[in-house]
């Protein structure tokens, strides 16, 4: 990719990032002002590249460059236009814009491909305005998404999407949904700091974590700080930290990369001189075999079982869980080998984040290719990723697209 | 004393703690309508006795029967006439009802004593409206009180005050703060469970434990709870897990007695999926020995600074600190015969809570006696004492006044 082309990207970077000038990072949640405004730009570069656009209901945009010997057969690409709010500047349009990049560079260099390329510009993968997740990329392959949801302004799904979608009838584009690609490949960043750590310019996904979500809710007896024995009290403060402590210690023994955290915690009454009386606390646990999360997951209700006391009760709810996703063999080895060729210094892992190649992997052979994020931060205005990077990311991409296309 | 006597000390109280009626416990929060209805009844009680009434700024109330032979030699009893919002009906309220019997049974029995009897209902102890506590005693005894204070309302504590207090100007009450007391017993609830689970009667307490509170604050770093590595995670609530264990064992090392209490926790951002950012914890710690709180606030700052890492920096605030308050030993030696004599089971033991009795121990020779706690619950609707019991610790305070006052 030349300097030009590199320029050009960081335009583009620049003009939809420009979108949400003045405020805290971005915020292009779905089907807000700055969504419509970032896809109907994204569509208009489409349009004047001479791509067939088409919107679906939802307001994902395909973007095809019909093949000439096999135009049935489509090498997808692409990412969700939508961000987190306060969210980066590259994390899903980075895939994008990284997308349409690659087919830019090859229809300049080698013309029109024998299979047909497909650019795809998901409406939303983050969740963050309703409740529901990856509502983009599941419509595109038909799998169920939650209509009944309302934003926190109470504004319903059903609303938002067919005013903003409305919006996206520009002219020159198709309003329908086209059939499934042959495969899909996705380049995003990191979102974690094991590229830039150890100095790797690449990384090649394998999987996608499965991740499990528990609650876990302790009940002891509320009582006074002083004038209750140390050993009459029915502390579930203290219970709850015996738990954490000697779960994250089995979580550790049972496998080093398995993720353990606990991020939220309620206490009551939270008030200094009274011993607590009841407290939840919950557990997100990621890994890329089910195996580990089955045994981690026994772990769990084991322990909070074993330390049941005669005041102290404690409970478990699993109320989220989505199985590992493993990502397509053959093309993981292809790209690894352009990799190589190209020099760039690259290792295999895991996706600890959830990606739309989850979704796609169950209907496509899918892959993803990641660059690094300075300092591994992601979902903030400070996610970065070095010009370098983000080049040889789209020269991988632009190859592995050639390889496959023409 | 007689059934006659015990349904007087029942009528009383059930005529204050009515003054509730139809809310969730009692709520005599100083100054509020119900205190001031509840004060005029006890002043009204008083006079009916032919008791000497004064009325202080605060509107703290004393009642004298005046010595015949040595009235300047003045023994005091009594507690504070306030209650925690939803509290219950004897804490602080047994105290005055209880030594307003004991005077009327002294008075029947044994005429007029050779010193004076004072009867005292504090304005106030729980600092449950305006921060400050135990205002009512700290006046009393000349003792610094915050004037500039607001209530949640934002009513003043000197309008509450003035507005209060002149309502208590009865027909027969003089407005003065009387000198202070040679003596001063508190008949109390245990508020605890101490003497309710070994089946004890009465306790007699030796000392105040002395309390101090700290505020641990511990900032990491917040990140992905998916991409981040385990071994790569600054997670404030892991280190303050680590940090609570390891105190919680400290303390019981030291002290099995020593009370160690961590009753609010505040994490952010206190989502699942984000590895805690930051984290606060409270410590409250109590003892009857300023040597081992010593100790113990010396083993907190050790552990806080030992548990610092290149990523994690913990910081420690103590921000509440009261001393130990050594009740007088005569008195309380005297008391243990006396119990002994009525063959009431009993014990000697601290109290884990702050009672007026550690204002007064200030400025005079004061003792407690407490009578035992059902459940050992306290400040909540469920605060509840057998009537044999009430009458044991009345009885008991009765025959100490006889000692002292004839």
């Amino acid at each position: 990719m030349t300097t030009t082309q590199l320029n050009q990207l960081t335009h583009r970077l620049e003009t939809i990032n420009g979108l949400s000038k003045g405020e805290i990072g971005q915020n292009r949640l779905v089907y807000s002002p700055t969504w419509v405004s970032a896809q109907q730009q994204v569509i208009k570069w489409g349009l004047d590249l001479g791509l067939q656009v088409s919107v679906d209901d939802f307001g994902t945009t395909y973007m095809d460059i019909p093949g000439t010997v096999h135009p049935d057969q489509v090498i997808a690409v692409g990412s969700h236009i939508d961000t987190v709010a306060q969210g980066g500047r590259f994390d899903g349009l980075y895939g994008v814009l990284g997308g349409l990049q690659a087919i830019e560079d090859l229809l300049e260099t080698a013309g029109r491909p024998k299979k047909t390329i497909r650019l795809i510009s998901f409406s939303e993968e983050e969740g963050s305005r309703f409740p529901d997740t990856f509502t983009g990329s599941k419509h595109y392959t038909n799998q169920k998404v939650n209509l009944a949801m309302t934003d926190p302004d109470g504004i319903s799904f059903e609303n938002a999407r067919k005013d903003a979608v409305g919006k996206l009838n520009l002219p020159g584009v198709t309003h329908a949904k086209p059939g499934l690609p042959s495969t899909f490949t996705e380049l995003h960043i990191e979102q974690g700091p094991r590229l830039i750590d150890r100095q790797l310019q690449i990384g090649l996904v394998t999987a996608i974590v499965g991740q499990r979500r528990f609650t876990v809710t302790v009940k002891g007896i509320a009582n006074h700080a002083g004038t209750t024995p140390m050993d009459e009290r029915a502390d579930a403060l203290e219970m709850a930290v015996t738990l954490i402590s000697e779960l994250r210690s089995r979580a550790h023994e049972l496998n080093k990369n398995l993720t353990f955290t606990v991020g939220e915690m309620h206490v009551s009454p939270n008030t200094s001189n009274v011993i607590p009386g009841f407290v939840t606390f919950s557990i997100d646990t990621r890994y890329s075999s089910e195996n580990v999360l089955d045994k981690f997951e026994h772990i769990i209700n084991q322990v909070v079982e074993q330390n049941q006391t005669t005041n102290i009760t404690s409970t478990v709810n699993r109320w989220a869980k989505s199985d590992v996703t493993h990502l397509d063999d053959q093309l993981l080895s292809a790209n690894q080998k352009i990799a190589d060729r190209l020099g760039f210094s690259s290792t295999q892992l895991a996706s600890g984040a959830g990606h739309d190649s989850q979704i796609m992997a169950k209907v496509t052979r899918t892959t993803m290719i990641f660059v690094p994020s300075i300092n591994g931060i992601s979902h903030a205005p400070e996610e970065n990723t070095s010009k370098e990077d983000l080049l040889r990311g789209v020269e991988l991409l632009t190859e592995s697209l050639r390889q496959q296309a023409y």
